[in-house]
C-alpha cells in the first residue's frame, strides 16, 4: 500500500475492507512521506520494518515480485505516476479515485494496463453496495422500462467546518484542477452510468467556489444520456448539514428507482399503478432479481451493512480479477477514463459559461 | 366562481378550502361551458339557479355589485381575460396559476389591479403550508446564514398514465406555450423566492417532451439568485411513480433547511456542528420562530394538516386582504408576474440551447 | 351542538369537518356554561342569537323538531345525560368519546337508540382515515392471513407540560374513573377491533399515574383476541416528546400491516418473501382493494389529507346514516359499549394486580 | 473458536468482526461436530490442520496454553459446559448468548470466572452500537430526566418461512426451555438495563407458540424497573415481514430517546418544548455527550456502519479486557446472569397465567 497512514481517512477503511473477507494480507507499504509517521504506521500494522519503505519507488522495486497487487491511497496528484510505475513493474493496481488529473493520463494508464495485461481497480465504492447492484439489474431487466430521467445528488457540507484532513482537497497542486467534481462528482457520475447502463453523451455544468478559494466546491450539472435520457446532478461540499448525501433516482417509462446512501439496505421501486415495492438487502426474493446483489451481501436481511462492506465488495471483485485475470463487475480503467472525461467536460463547460460539452 | 365544476380536480378543493374557515360563502358561479354540467354543479352546491350563469361575462355583469370577489378556476388560456374583466368591473380576484399565458398579460393585470386598487390572489398553495412559512422566517432571521444553494424539485409522474382530467394540459391552445414549467414549475419557483427572500436573476433551462407530444413535460433548470446563490430545479410530469414530489432544501453558510410535501408537518434544520433540529407544526416553540406559522395552523401538533389547510391559508390571506384592503403574506400579482417571467425565461433559454437568460 | 365553544380543542375541528363536505349546517347551540363565552361563540359562528341557548336542556326542548341531529362535544361526565335526553327527544346524536362513564350507561344509550330507532355516531376519528379503511379491507380479504399479533401504541406526552386545556382530563369528577385509557386508549382499542375484525376477549392491564395525581396516565395492556391472537397496547400521556403517536401493526400468517398516524397517507404491507408494498392514498390501485378507502379520499394521491378529512369521513357516514336510516361504516353505539367495556376491564384488571379480565 | 463453521449464521460474522480491527488472530478451532465440515471450515480459514480439532475438549486441552481466549459459537445447550471447561483451563471466554440454559448455570460461570480471575464476554451486540452507547450516556447525564417508561420491541418474522438454519431454535433439547425470549428477548432486556441504568425488578409475561410447536415464539412482557419506571417489550419470531426489528424508546420526565436498528446511525431525542434533536454517528458534537460513542465509531459521519462494527466493538472491549485484565463497557457474566433471570422469570410468569414475578 502506498499512502493511507494511520490517522488518514481512507487508509484504515481500506485495510478494514481488505481484512473483512480475508482475501489478501497487507505485507508492505510506504504509508507516508513523513518518515516517523510512515514507520509508526507500519509498526501499528505489525509489518516487517524492512518492508516499510520510505519511498514508493523503492517499494515497487523491492516488492514487485513478491506482492500480488498494489493499493494506492495517496493524494490525487501522485495517482498517475504511482499507478504507471506499478503497471510497468507488472503489478495489478487498485488506485483511489480520481485515477489521474487528466483524461490523457487516465487513457495512458488504460492503454498501459491493456498492453501489460494488468488489472486496474478503482474504489467507486457506491457501486459496491448490494442495493446498487440490484438497481442496475432491475433496470437491465427492463422492469422500469426505458430510462428517461435521472435525478442524482451527492451533497456534503464538509467545507463548512474547519476539517484539516480535507484541506489538501482545496489545493490545486495536490487535488488537481477540480475539487468537488473530481472528488465526489465522479462517484455520482459512475453510479449513473453503472445503474442505467447508458453513457453520458454531453453535459453542461455550472461550477462555483463558495468556501474553498478557487477550486469548485459546488456544481450543478445537466446531462444527456445515450438514447435521449436527461440527468441532473447536484454535488457540493458546501451543502451545510449534509454528511454524505448520496441519493439516486432513475425514472423510466414503467417505473422508477430510489436509493439513499443514508438508508443503504433498502431500494424502492415505484410504479404508476401498483404499490411501491421496497426491496430489502438479502431478502429471500432478491436472488430472483440479482444474484450478484445476494452474493455481495454478507449478513442476513435486517442486520445492516454499510460502507465497509461496499468497499470490501470492490476488493472482492478486484482480488477475484487478480486471481482469474478477468475483471467482472469491477470499476476499472474504463470507469477511470470515463470519470476523468466527465471532470474535464464539467470544467470546460463551466468555464465557457455552462454550454453543452461533449463527453 | 368561474370554472371548477363538480368532478373537476381543483374546483371542489377550492370550495372545501373556502368552507374550512367559513370566511366566505359561494353564492354564484359559471362552473362549466357545458350547460348541463354547469347547472348540475350549481344544483349540487344548492345555489340559487338564477345565480348560476351560462357565461362568465354575464356572471360578472350581473354579480359585480353583489359579490365581494371572484374565484377563477378555469383552464389557463382564459385566466387573463376573465381576471381582466373582473378587475375592470371592480372585483377582487383570486385566480388560479398561471395567472396568464405571457408576462405581458400578467403585467397588464398587475397594473390594472394597482390602478383599480383591487386585490389579486394566486393560490401558490405551497407557500400556504405552515412549515414553509416557518422556513421563510427561519431564513429571514439569519439562522442558516447567507443562502448559497437551493436544491428544489417538483416531480410528478402523472403523464405516465392515461389521465384524461389532465389531458388539456398537453394542448398548447388551452395550456399555453408551456406545460410542466407553467403548471408546477411556477410553484417551485415561487417557493424558492418566498423562502429565500431572494430574487432569481438569471437561469438556464433544458426542457424536454417525453410523453406529451410537444409541450415540455420535463425540465432541468439552473438558477442564479440575487447575491450569488445557485439553485437547481428538477421538475417533471414524467417522473414515473412520483405523485406530487415537492421537496425543498436551502443551504446557507450556517445551516440548511429541508422540507418534503409528503411529510408536510415537519421541517428539518441541519447544522454543521449541532444535532439536526426537527420542527413540528404548531409545537410550543414554533411561535418563537414564526408567529405566522402558528397562526396558519389549525390543529394541535400531531394532528396532521395537509393540502386543504394550505389552500385555506391562501384564502384566509386573500379574504383578509379583501376586508382590510391590504395584502399580507398573500401570493399576488407580483408573484404572478415573476412566475410568468420564469416561464418565459425557461422557454427562451431552452429554445436557444440552454443558455443563460435574464429574468 | 352542545359544548365546543370557540377556543376549545375539539369544537372548532368538528365545525371544520362538518363544513368540509357541506353536508350539514350548524344552526343552534349551547357552546359553554359560561354565558358570555356561549354568546360570543354563537356570534362568531353568525348564528341567530335566539338559537344560542344557555342550557342544553332548553336547546333540546326548543330545537328537537327543527334540527336533524345533535353534536355533543362537552366534557365526559355530561355525555350520558345529554345523549340520553337527545335520543329521548327523537334526535340522532353524534357524541364525543367516551360515550359515557360506565358500561351500564353506554348500554342504556344503545338500548334507547335501538328502541327509538335513532342513530348514534361516535367520532373514533382514526377509523375515518382512508388508509385504516384500506387496512381493514386488506385484512378482511385474507391478504395477510390469519391475524396472530397486534402491536399498537397511542402515545402522547401532553401531561409533561402545563396544558391548561387538558387539565380537566385529570379530574375524576369530569373525566370519570379513567384518564389515558378512556381518553385515547379507546381509540386504539377501537382501531384494533376495526382493522382485525376480531373482538378482544380478555385483557390484563397495568395502569400507572406518573404526572396526573391519581388517574391513569400510562397503561400497558396485553389482550387476547377471538381466535387466539395476541395484542399489546402501550398508551400514555407521559410519553415525553410524543405528540399524537398512533401506530398500528398487525401481523398475520402471510403478511403484516403497518400504519403511523404521523404519515397517514401511506400503508405498508410486509411479506415474508416479497418486497414490502407501500400503498398510497387514492392511488389508482386502491380501488381494487378498498372502494370505501377511495370514496373516503378527497384529494388526488400526493396531495395530503390529515385529521380534518378523517373526522369529516365520520361525519359523512353519520349524515348518510341520518338520511338513509342505516348506519354503514359508522362507529356507533356498539363501539361505544365495547370501548367502555375495555375501559372497565383495564381498571378492574390493574386494580387486581394486572390479572386476566374478561371483556 | 468452538462452533461457527463456514455456512453457519454467526460464525463468519464473528470472524469478520474479529478481523475488522485486527486485534486478534484465529489460530485454532473445532467448528463442527461433522468431521468433514470441521476440516473444510479450518481449511477455508487457512488454519494449520493440526490445530483444527474434532472435539472441543481436545481443543481446550491442547491449546489452553497457546491461545489468549476462546470464542464459543455453538448451539445453546453446550454453552455452559464449554465455557466452564475453558474457564477451568484458565482461558478467557467470549460466549454467545444465552450464556447457559439456567440461572444456576450462569451463576456458576460467574463465580468460576471470579474465582479464576477470568474474563467472560457475551456478544449482546446491540449494546455495541455507537448510538446505543450515546443513548446510555445521554440518559446517564440526566438529559431526559428520570426515566418513567420504556417501549421496546424486538420483532422477527423468521419462523414464518422455512429457515432450516434456525430450526434447531425450535428444539428444546438444543435451544433449551425458551425460544424467542432466550434467543432475542435477552438482547432487548440487556439493552433496557444498559441504556436506562436501571434494573428490572419484576415482570409479567404472556408467551405464545404460534409456529414453533411448543417453545415460545411470541412474547408480551410488562416490567417494573428500579425506581418505578414501566417497560413494555414485544418480542416475536412470528412477526411476519419483520427482519430484525429492534426498536428502543425511553421516556423520561424531560425528554425521550428513540432508536431503530434499521437506521442505526441516528438517535433522536424528543423534548416537550424544543425541536427534536437528531444525533448522527460520529458527528462533531457527539464527543461532548459520549466519548465512548466516538471511540466506538470507525467511519466519518455519513459513511454508514452496521452490524459488523457493533460486534467488533464487543470484541474490542473483550480484547481490551483480556489485555488489561479489567472489563470496561463489556457485556459480561453479570449480564449473562441477569438475562437468564429474565428468561426464567418470563417462563415462570407465563406458566402461572402472566402473574407478577420477581427477577
Amino acid at each position: 500500500m502506498v499512502g493511507g497512514a494511520e490517522g488518514s481517512f481512507i487508509g484504515p477503511i481500506h485495510r478494514m475492507a481488505i481484512r473483512l473477507d480475508d482475501l489478501a494480507d497487507l505485507v508492505a507499504g510506504n504509508f507516508s512521506r513523513n518518515a516517523r509517521r510512515n514507520a509508526a504506521s507500519g509498526a501499528a500494522m505489525r509489518l516487517d520494518p524492512a518492508r516499510v519503505y520510505g519511498d514508493w519507488r523503492r517499494l515497487i522495486d523491492a516488492e514487485a515480485d513478491k506482492i500480488d497487487f498494489l493499493v494506492v491511497c495517496t493524494t490525487n496528484e501522485t495517482h498517475f505516476e504511482i499507478a504507471k510505475a506499478a503497471l510497468e513493474a507488472g503489478l495489478d493496481v487498485l488506485c483511489e479515485k480520481p485515477l489521474s488529473l487528466t483524461v490523457a493520463e487516465a487513457e495512458t494508464l488504460e492503454r498501459l494496463a491493456r498492453r501489460k495485461r494488468r488489472i486496474i481497480g478503482i474504489p467507486f465504492t457506491y457501486v459496491g453496495y448490494p442495493m446498487i447492484k440490484l438497481a442496475r439489474d432491475i433496470v437491465a431487466r427492463g422492469e422500469i422500462g426505458k430510462v428517461d430521467k435521472v435525478v442524482m445528488e451527492y451533497l456534503q457540507g464538509s467545507f463548512r467546518k474547519a476539517d484539516r484532513r480535507n484541506s489538501w482537497k482545496m489545493d490545486p497542486r495536490i487535488a488537481g484542477p477540480s475539487c468537488v467534481v473530481a472528488d465526489i462528482g465522479v462517484h455520482a457520475f459512475t453510479m449513473i452510468e453503472y445503474v442505467t447502463g447508458l453513457d453520458v453523451k454531453s453535459l453542461l455544468a455550472d461550477l462555483s467556489s463558495f468556501a474553498s478559494g478557487g477550486l469548485d466546491d459546488d456544481a450543478s450539472v445537466i446531462m444527456r444520456l445515450d438514447g435521449g435520457a436527461r440527468a441532473m446532478l447536484a454535488t457540493s461540499k458546501i451543502a451545510t448539514g449534509e454528511e454524505n448525501g448520496v441519493r439516486l433516482r432513475v425514472y423510466g417509462a414503467k417505473g422508477s428507482i430510489h436509493w439513499d446512501q443514508e438508508s443503504p439496505n433498502y431500494l424502492t421501486v415505484k410504479y404508476p399503478a401498483r404499490p411501491d415495492s421496497v426491496f430489502r438487502r438479502k431478502a429471500p426474493y432478491i436472488g430472483e432479481w440479482s444474484p450478484v446483489s445476494v452474493a455481495s451481501s454478507r449478513f442476513p436481511a435486517g442486520h445492516h451493512e454499510g460502507f465497509v462492506e461496499a468497499l470490501a465488495n470492490i476488493y472482492d471483485a478486484f482480488v477475484s480479477a487478480v486471481l482469474t485475470r478477468r475483471a467482472e463487475d469491477l470499476p476499472s480503467a474504463r470507469e477511470g477514463v470515463r470519470s476523468m472525461k466527465f471532470v474535464e467536460a464539467c470544467l470546460a463547460s463551466s468555464k465557457a459559461g455552462a454550454i453543452w460539452t461533449k463527453i
